[in-house]
This record gives C-alpha cells, structure tokens and sequence, in this order.
C-alpha cells in the first residue's frame, strides 16, 4: 500500500489509490462549527474513494487560551496533572463534534481519546512524550470501516493520569499515529497552502515548494517556520512517515516532506527562512582561558533561558569576542545576568541589540555544491546589509543582520539563489 | 466514625467530629472563577478542621448547554457515545480549576474524572448507570490527606467507552461514592438553603425543615422539587447514606435527609410541594371493558410519553371517564393521539387543558393520622378552589386545580397544617 513519494509535482495517482491516511486538522482549521462540517463533508468525500481515515484534532481555535486564562484566575502558576486534566478537555469537544458531524452525513466516525486510542506516554506533566502506542482497538474501528477521530495532544501514562505533549502536540501524534499504523501518509492540514521557499509576505515572488526533505524541513521548523513543530518532524523522519503540509480549506496537494529520494534531482536550496524572535548578546574582551563559554552559559541555562546560536571568536590580544542569541522574551533577563557575568570576568563591554533577524538559508543540495556560503555573502552586502553573526550547519547557512534588512536580504537572497523558478 | 442522625436541629456536634464527607456543587456553585475560589477556600478551613473531603462537581454553570449548543450545530439529534465524550469535557475543567484554586491555597488536592475514581457504569451512553465503585485509588488519595475532587455525572463503561448519566446525575455521584466509601454525610450543596415547607416564593411564612425522611423527599423530588433527583435519594435511601442538602454560599445547616428515627417526633405534613410542568387530559365516555387502560395508554407509551398521575372513574351508564397528567412538552402530541384513539373507541369526549398545577401534601406522619385528606379538600373548598383529579399514597395527597388557583392553594394548605410553627 505504502507508495514511494518520487514524484516532486503530487502526482494525482497518489490520491486516487485507496490509501490509510493519518490527518491532522489544528485549532483554527476546527475553530467554528461551520469549519468543523466543511471538514466533515471532505472526509466523507474521502470515505466515498475508499480512503481509510485516521483524523486527529486540536482544540477548538482559543479554546486552550480561554482554559489556561481560567486556571490562572484560580492559581498563579498553574501546572502539573489538573493542567493536563484541563488542557485535554478542548480536544474532547472538537473530536466529539467532528464525529457527530461525519454521523449526521451517513458516515460511521467514532471519537477516540488519547487513551482509546492508544497512546501511552511517559515524563513529566504538560511535557509528556510517546511511549508507544497501542493500536489494537485503533485497527478495530477501522477494520469497521469507521473514521478515526483522535484527540491530538494528550495519552495516559502507566499511572492511568491523563497526560498533554505539550502545546503543538497535536502534529506528534499525528505522525507517531502514522507511524505505528504503517499509514501512506500523514496528512498536516494548515493555514497555509504548504511550505514556500520565503515568506511570501516577505517575497511575492515566492513559490511553493513541492517536496522537502525532512532534513530541510527540521532546519526550516527549528528556524520557527510555523508549519509544523520540530518534534514531529523529528518523529516523522526517525520512522520514515511521509508528511504533506496541506491547506485546511482548499484542494492544493501542498508539500511533501519524506527521505530523500536517489531519482531526484535536487534543488540547491530550498528556502529562506528567518525568525524575528530572537535577541543578541555580545560579551567583548572577555580573557581567552579554557571553560570560558561554560562560565558564561552556565548561568543563563541555570536561569532556563535557551540558547540558540553562539560565535566565539579569538581577538588579536589573547581576548576573545563571545556573542550568542536568546529569545527576545528572555532578552532583558539575560541581559542582566550577562553584566554580572561580565564584571567578575573584568570583561571590557557588555552590549546586546534586541532588534536583530536571524535568516537561513537551507538545502540539502548545499552538500555538493561549493560557494553557496560566500554567493549568499556577496548578495547581501551589495545591499548593504551588515551581518553581525554566521553560522553554519551542514545543510544551513544563518546569518544574523538587523531587523530592518529583513524585507532587502529575503529579496536579495530569493533572487541570487533563483527561487522563484522550480528546479 | 459514622454517626447517627437523630437530631432534628442540625447538632453543631455533627459538624465539629472529624468526618468522611462527600460534597457536591452544582452547576451554578462553580459558575465562575470566583465561585471555585470561594468554594476551595471553605474546603480548606473544612480540612483544616480535619475533615477527610471527597467533592464532587458539575460543569460550570451553562458549558453544558453551550456544549449540546455546539453539537446541535453539525448534528441533527447528537446522541451516543459522541455525545457523552463531549458533555463529559465540562467536568474536567470544573474539577481541575478547583484542584488548581485548592493548590494554591496550600492545600493537597487532585482532579479524578470518573475513571479514575473508579467509577464502572452499565447501560446505554447519555444514561447510564453506576454498576459499582472501585474505591481503592480514591482511598489512596483520601489516605495521602488529599482532598479528591471527582467529576460527577460521568463514569466508564466495561469496553473502557465514557458515559454519562444524563443531566443532573452528578447527586448521583455523591450520594454513590458517600455509599461506596461509607462516608458519614453527603452534603449536596444548591442555590436554596434546603428544603421548605412549601416554596417560599408562593407562601412567605414556609419554614426551612431541619429534618426529612428519604420517602418525604422521594416524594417531593417527584413532584418536580428541583433540590435533589429522585434517583439519588432513591440510592441514598438504598444504601442509608445521610443526605444534607446546604446552600452553597451561605453558613446554614441546610436540611437533612435520611430514614426516620425511632425517637423522632415526627411532624404529620412536612411540606407542599406543587409542579406546575404538567397538562391534563380526558377521556370521556370510554365503553368499561377489560384492558381499556392499556388500549388508551398504549399508544402514549410507544410514542416515548410519559404519563404521571391516572384517575380512572366508572360513571353511571357502564361507561367510565379516563384523566391522565403528562408533561406539558407532550401536551399537543399526547391529545392528538388521544383523540385518534377516541375515535376508535367512540368515546364521547376528548378533553385537555395545559393550566393546570399538581400539588401535594407529603408527610410519613400521614400514616397515622386519619382525616388529612379531608381537611386537605375541606381547606381548598374554602377558597373557592375546584379540584380536578385526586391520587393518593401511603404519604402523600396530590390534588390537580387550575394553575391560576396555585398561590391561594399553598397559603391555604400552609395556613391548616400549620407548617410554619417547627413540629
């Protein structure tokens, strides 16, 4: 049944096989009861070919921010299991509706919970992870020719507690649901109409990419491209699960992420992405000694700030120049311990800019194609964009500039590597 | 540590040993944040006092209807499986805000859905029943000084499938778990501050009853008193669980419920009870023949209608008059069919009238002493009142009048049986 995803344009006959299709529709997508019968009335027609169908859901769009807004009116900082017990409640509803909706069109669909439909999950509260997943009852409705409505986010751990994979949740379980039922694909409805090569908002001329490998899709979600979280894709690539990006409420075939595929010819890049969510810290001076950059990170990860890039450059006089980015949220926090920091190592300054974009370049083609680095370079210094950080990975080259060359550097960088054009 | 509830005045001494208690909050008692707040700060003076606290919850006042709202949406007549999975969602949120809100106080507690507290139900979804309490993890909790807050109206079924026990079954919960924990009260907590000798809103001078017996309250909860469900002062009195019924805001004793005591000075009426939600109908001139009832209440049956009270007379030509009450919703649909069954039976009328109102005399004092019916219609004939159907039983006299005599009926019944001087 599983078919090999070697086509880069989606190819119509992957649709008309009779396929088991794990899909998973977010909080937006089943944010009105109008939405949520439109999606029944596609799954019905999906039914009619002779798909089989596994549905996961998020919440109702809000409904986990109206939860959450609840729980702070009763406890300053809510957490641990009633969190969970809460928080799982949104995706009960949006299931329960979905399959009352594919009833009333004369479609068998049962609502399943995490723990109906499986899944076991171990760690801690609001941060749970798949253990595995148990697909005998799963396999039952679907040997019945029932769809499958599942609630994303949330399994039961040994104990028997209800337990969430925190926020986002809902793509893992999708993913891990499609892995531990073999399926064809697994099918990640959005907002958007798949993956592009930039923002559009960004670039107008950007294009949709057909296919991605999981790799690129992994540097383009860690760069917060907001299509699917890492962790799925982690999860999708570990046991090879074909993902497609689709648009909720549209017919484009979207995105197909898989493995890399030997008969395909691959572009050398295959997006920019960029991030506004970052800030910059710079500590200058700071005396070249072995267990330095420990002394410095160890007490911003003490303080649980997460941080992202880091460039350490020697200095002529035995000094050396540490730079690194943390989250903006977290900006002034760091900012604060960094000058503590900087004053017990006699460091010489202490600087940090806020308004900075980290943008990337990513493709699996960078491998075999020398001079991406220095073109890209080249680019956005005929600009006149400053970049104040590099670093590279072996399928992604970020750079660090001012917020305000954003717009300029995806233009400049779109055009230079001829994105607009499909390979 | 269970006690014996022989004191008509709520002792204070019942509230000063250190108990086993089953609460329950309705709907409206956790309507808003700060009513949970409220709420989780008596709980913990409760367990300051040394109280061991298993609280039961319905959904926050509305969700449910906001919830059938929603289904109603994508579904024609939602029901099944579906439709407890997603009524089942309003209780977890009820339950972890409180555990949250109790937690923040500084005081240990959990949320447990109905699972979890061990809660095995029979039967079809959206009405089920509880087959029987599995109370080990609860007793674990209750032992580790928790405070257990435990969904109501919700339990699992043997296939691991969420049911619920239709509307109103969270006192059904309590009044279970009181009995399967042997608690040694089960308060059920309302918006009244208990149970009145007649509606306070009709007869200024009612007076709260300190004291009922599990028949007195059966009989009021079947007369549409809207403080307890009849089914679970029928499991109260099954299992001999004492019943408080208290105002949820407020510090009064409240009213309780449990068998009549041996040297109890037991009052002859304990109070009025009156249900304006049912309609009469007549049947005139029927031929008196064997299985007649059936033949009539047949087809009112099959048609999913309810019938209350039945008054059959003979009348002097061998032909009988036939007078049943159903509620008011099935007034229309229950006389078109009455009069298609007059057809066929060629009776000579078929009458109905929607304002009408059943009230009730209720006391077990009833039993010995004769002549409370004749004062009854003696003190309604006084007034000018018509009485239009007459039922009795072993504790209880309901009469039917015209809706429009309901306040005069009360204060004149009040008035004879001087209900509002204590027994």
């Amino acid at each position: 049944m599983r078919h090999s995803p070697v086509c880069r344009n989606g190819c119509a006959s992957v649709w008309s096989d009779m396929s088991l299709w794990v899909q998973k529709y977010g909080g937006t997508s089943v944010g009105t009861t109008e939405k949520i019968l439109a999606i029944a009335e596609r799954l019905a027609e999906q039914r009619r070919q002779g798909h089989r169908l596994v549905v996961v859901l998020s919440a109702m769009g809000g409904e986990t921010d109206r939860l959450l807004s609840l729980a702070r009116q009763v406890h300053e900082q809510p957490s641990g299991r009633e969190l969970d017990l809460l928080l799982s409640s949104g995706e009960r509803v949006s299931i329960a509706l979905l399959s009352l909706a594919l009833q009333e069109l004369g479609c068998s669909a049962v609502g399943l919970t995490g723990r109906q439909a499986g899944i076991l999950t171990e760690g801690r509260p609001n941060k749970a992870r798949i253990r595995e997943i148990d697909t005998t009852r799963l396999q039952q409705w679907l040997d019945q020719e029932y769809v499958a409505i599942v609630a994303g986010f949330q399994g039961m751990d040994e104990s028997g507690q209800v337990t969430t994979l925190g926020r986002g949740g809902s793509d893992t379980t999708a993913v891990a649901l499609a892995a531990a039922l073999e399926a064809d694909e697994c099918h990640i409805y959005t907002d958007v109409e798949g993956v592009y090569t930039a923002d559009p908002r960004l670039e107008p001329g950007a294009r949709k990419l057909e296919h991605l490998t999981y790799e690129e899709m992994l540097e383009l979600s860690g760069m917060g491209s907001h299509v699917l979280q890492l962790r799925s894709v982690l999860f999708a690539e570990k046991y090879n699960v074909p993902l497609r990006v689709l648009p909720a409420f549209g017919s484009d075939s979207g995105t197909l992420i898989s493995k890399e595929a030997e008969d395909m010819e691959q572009a050398t890049i295959a997006g920019i992405a960029h991030n506004r969510d970052e800030a910059q810290l710079t500590m200058t001076g700071v005396p070249d000694t072995p267990g330095i950059a420990a002394r410095i990170l160890g007490p911003i990860a003490d303080a649980q700030i997460e941080v992202d890039m880091i460039v350490q450059n020697a200095s002529r006089d035995g000094d050396s120049d540490f730079t690194f980015t943390v989250h903006r949220n977290d900006y002034a926090a760091a900012l604060e311990i960094l000058q503590r920091i900087g004053e017990e190592l006699g460091a010489r300054e202490t600087l940090g800019n806020r308004d900075i974009v980290k943008l990337s370049l990513v493709g699996v083609g960078m491998r075999s194609h020398a001079g991406i680095a220095s073109r890209m370079f080249r680019a956005l210094a005929e600009e006149g964009v400053n970049i104040s950080m590099i670093s590279t990975s072996e399928i992604k080259i970020s750079v660090v500039v001012e917020e305000s060359a954003l717009e300029t550097s995806v233009r400049a960088l779109h055009r230079e590597f001829e994105l607009a054009e499909a390979a």
